[in-house]
């Protein structure tokens, strides 16, 4: 029996459960030639997805309606085919949100649940550390001594940017939406300062407090009036990574903010937006360096695991709530 | 007799000519060894000397109140006890709204009137076309067959930008203000094509028609509405150079736009803002580049030229009604 969960209808704002039909398949799934036979353990859920529900051209096509949803999944071999893959392996690529499914093995790579938790491929040693390490290199070019601004920090991508930092010598503030998250950027990930914005009666008079000397660098995961806040913080030849919009991605008008441009002039500022894959060739060099941190214990991580499959949807929709601490993932 | 004017409060919203004052003094200036005293011929308006007069820090020290404004002047040499400087010789230079002043030479360059009009230096061979070029080539790196857009296209930079990419094999979307700018930046500056912004009832639609392959390269200049209107046609990997924000620079409350991170993220896009003099080390390699188009005719411009110390302010005003066509210069 396979369960499979498939996008019913486009979500008008923030999504629900009944944008998703789950289905299921009596009959068992049978391979061919060259083809491996792959059974869920972990699936990602993540932000970003949200845009791939709507119907915009974005960077990679729109999810098609009554077609599988899919993201990152860490899958074990249950039946093989091909060559390159046994039975009893674990692969993590992109794969749809089904129980059983055949894939070609072609895009999945193996991992090895004895070097780490199976489910820091879909995190720290995933798409989520790739993220973090290579967005915070290639655009922000971070120099020891400055300070860098953290949005969605408490998330699993601001809270490995965090860490990175300060490996590298920056002073780091995160912003994040609860004490509770505020207080485990600072105890558990070692960040100089955080503000929640919840509470904040002034978040760019906060972010002043904390950063006396200016923002050299923020990597933004939110979008909206968190980042017009940090805009009038910025020191001269500041880079704004963007690499995130959470905060509008289920706005049904065109969201607005405060202009930019004035500020970028100003301070001759930068601001890039990015998807990892746009540095895929130095993936290689990124993993190294994470896997080496990790090993070291330089860098640490926290995820929200969540059981069962038939929970993906509400996983998915609960990011948008700041439900989540680190990497959302769900156990199948 | 020497005329100077002073900034005598900041402006509120629009300048006017009541936010400066002119003084004179009666007795003649003197220099001292190792000065020069110049006579002022030719005296630059740009609307960025607007940011200088208000009090926030910006790239550059604001305005101090009761002291002369300066911008780029180029003036004749009548006195020199200066080697390095001759009487007759003219120098361009960031230089005092004074029909005479004393200099000790730092910071001034010496133009020849023969090798080309002496306006031309604070124009084409000037800060504007040095920021049109290295704007254009440092952060928007242009290809060959990609498709620009720029705002404020007739005026000093735009019309610049727009023949540099032309010459660069790019096709040219220029929007300005007036069916006589659009006409002047298709027959004269060789644009492909022009939107008015003033009788465009849909510019985004507008830029489209233009542009089908979508817009890879955005020079702004004015930032407001119309650089909303572009980032909705912007092409993955769209680099948008931030040279000016004219359209906000007189609001008294911090503007809003359409927010820029979602269409970033979405397109892997760039945004950046700059100051000429981020590119000084760039200086000599422009200014033969430049020269040797003008001299072969590949370049042309277009000045609007104001006569009269006493129009200084008027004429700087009035760049903020788009009154000007290419550069605007007051000759003294």
């Amino acid at each position: 029996m396979v369960k499979t969960i498939l996008l019913n209808n486009r979500p008008e704002g923030k999504p629900s459960v009944s944008n998703f039909e789950f289905i299921t398949e009596d009959a068992d799934l049978t391979i061919s030639e060259g083809e491996i036979l792959l059974e869920a353990a972990y699936v990602s859920v993540d932000p970003y997805l949200r845009g791939r529900m709507s119907a915009a051209k974005s960077y990679v096509p729109p999810f098609e309606l009554n077609k599988p949803v899919h993201s990152g999944v860490v899958a074990k071999v249950i039946e093989s085919k091909n060559e390159k893959f046994n039975e009893g392996d674990y692969v993590s690529g992109m794969l749809n949100w089904s129980t059983q499914q055949v894939s070609n093995g072609e895009g999945l790579n193996k991992v090895d649940g004895s070097k780490a938790p199976l489910s820091t491929y879909l995190g720290i040693l995933g798409m989520t550390g790739l993220t973090a390490y290579l967005g915070l290199n290639q655009i922000g070019k971070p120099v020891a001594g400055e300070t860098i601004v953290v949005s969605g920090a408490a998330g699993a991508v601001g809270s490995v940017v965090g860490q990175i930092a300060k490996i590298l010598g920056l002073t780091v503030i995160g912003i994040a939406g609860t004490d509770e998250k505020i207080d485990m950027l600072k105890t558990k990930f070692g960040f100089d300062a955080g503000i929640n914005y919840n509470t904040s009666t002034d978040i760019a008079s906060d972010i002043k407090k904390a950063a006396p000397n200016g923002v050299d660098i923020y990597f933004d995961n939110v979008g909206g009036p968190i980042s017009d806040a940090v805009l009038f913080n910025i020191n001269q030849f500041a880079r704004i990574i963007i690499c995130g919009a959470i905060s509008v991605y289920n706005n049904t008008e065109t969201p607005k903010s405060v202009s930019v441009q004035p500020f970028l002039v100003k301070k001759s500022a930068l601001m890039q937006g990015f998807i990892v894959s746009n540095y895929a060739d130095k993936f290689p060099e990124a993993m190294k360096q994470l896997s080496g941190w990790l090993a070291d214990e330089k860098l640490t991580y926290t995820e929200t695991i969540v059981n069962g499959f038939e929970n993906i949807p509400s996983a998915f929709i609960d990011l948008f709530d700041g439900k989540n601490k680190g990497k959302m993932i769900v156990k199948i």
